[in-house]
């Protein structure tokens, strides 16, 4: 088998990149595409109904690489709320819960008390992500999400969350969008080893859109190293899925064949340059 | 003299803030405003005349706390463009030269390698700077300007360029719109000591508009901790003048006079607080 065959088999489709894509049609879409793994999303997963997606992916003989996600510990019941999630993940078979930590309260400038409360309650769930054998994937998001949707903005701090528990509880999800204009995170990442628990590429292209949520690109269509990312995972020892998730709303415009093919393409574009 | 009314004596208004307000109107309000410092740019004064603009200035008894800016490695002619803007800042009478380094150049991505460029250009300035008499205050951006604006992320990136040369050649410019949301800053900030060349007070307000430019807010609007920064600064040993600069689309349509007005109001209600 060649490393092109073998990357792609590493290729996983998540869902949140063909947004309005219909559960069912997903599902078919990746296995007439050859895919093996989706990255599924709790609201999706909600509407579809959790046992009928669980065993409409397992029915199909694909594997769920993440649920995203969960987290958001600055709104009321995240207690609550973190639990059920972590029943999902368990529930659809994958072993990674993606968590963005949410922003600061409404009208709070305290941020580093912000950030004491996501690694308290990050250490609140974990007995409950042990018990199901769900690994909490705590996720850095790009600085400019820091006030409004995730206070942790750089490998180093997820990691030194992540940290404080066992490997298999807690680890960091290493999305390339948010990253990429870390000078220190190449050698963070080859550092932190176990600790990835999933891959994601997306590519940093502007102009940003008002909000800032939706300006992704495909890979290769912006300035992200994507080999530079490629080297640093694989020296950290990460074996498992890559995914592509991406938030455009032209791309979400499109039919989601069409977008998972060019999604395919992009993915072997940049997997494949060397 | 009250700690309040040695505040007021540092206040320095940024031109950009009112980015239409004509350089004769700006003056005349500076003064009728009891504003003893003003940040100009290069492009206004360029537009005013440069010695026009020095004399007047002069004459009105303000002085000039930064001109901004300069740097934009990535272009063609930096070399000459920069020394020009040195010798436009001694011109204007001050001695600090603000320094945005650019993004990557149109299709790379090589982040580190464009990194490196700007350590070497300005290593190339700075015997025309110290000629000069004026300190090249390096500028880290927020990282959402990483690739098309400015490669300098934060504000240790910044510091690892500018200790490479003697303190009054290269320096710092701490701005707290650009860094509030980096953890590990405060502690930097105190270290720099007198590299911290000129401090600039913006704040974080969401959601961003398309293009992420013009979507600061008046200190106090958002969720910057100022008293953090202030302590921080004032730490350093830093004891000049503190700049108000927002570039925002709803306070530029105002006038001059009502933005100079409101900005005071803002910088007063962030350093009065304790």
């Amino acid at each position: 088998m060649s490393e092109r065959e073998t990357l792609s088999d590493r290729f996983a489709f998540n869902q949140a990149t063909a947004k309005y894509w219909a559960m069912d049609e997903l599902i078919a879409g990746c296995v007439a595409s050859g895919v093996r793994h989706v990255g599924l999303w709790r609201e999706n997963v909600a509407e579809y109904g959790l046992d009928r997606t669980a065993k409409e992916v397992r029915a199909a003989g694909l594997s769920v690489s993440t649920l995203c996600r969960s987290g958001f510990f600055e709104r009321d019941g995240w207690f609550d709320d973190n639990r059920r999630a972590i029943d999902e993940a368990a529930a659809l078979g994958t072993g990674v819960l993606v968590l963005v930590s949410g922003g600061l309260r409404e009208g709070s400038r305290d941020i580093a008390g912000a950030r004491r409360h996501v690694a308290d309650a990050v250490a609140e769930l974990v007995p409950h992500a042990v018990a199901a054998g769900v690994t909490l994937a705590v996720e850095p998001l790009h600085p400019m999400f820091c006030s409004d949707r995730c206070v942790i903005s750089t490998f180093a701090q997820a990691m030194a969350i992540a940290s404080q528990h066992p490997v298999g509880a807690v680890g960091v999800c290493v999305d390339t969008y948010h990253l990429w204009w870390d000078d220190t995170v190449l050698p963070e990442l080859v550092a932190a080893g176990p600790r990835v628990a999933t891959y994601q590429l997306a590519d940093w292209i502007t102009p940003l859109p008002a909000g800032v949520l939706t300006g992704r690109g495909l890979p290769g269509q912006g300035c992200v190293d994507f080999d530079a990312f490629h080297v640093a995972v694989e020296r950290a020892g990460y074996t498992g899925p890559i995914e592509v998730e991406i938030f455009n709303d032209e791309l979400w415009a499109r039919p989601g064949a069409e977008i998972l093919a060019d999604t395919l393409k992009a993915f072997h574009r940049v997997v494949s340059d060397d």
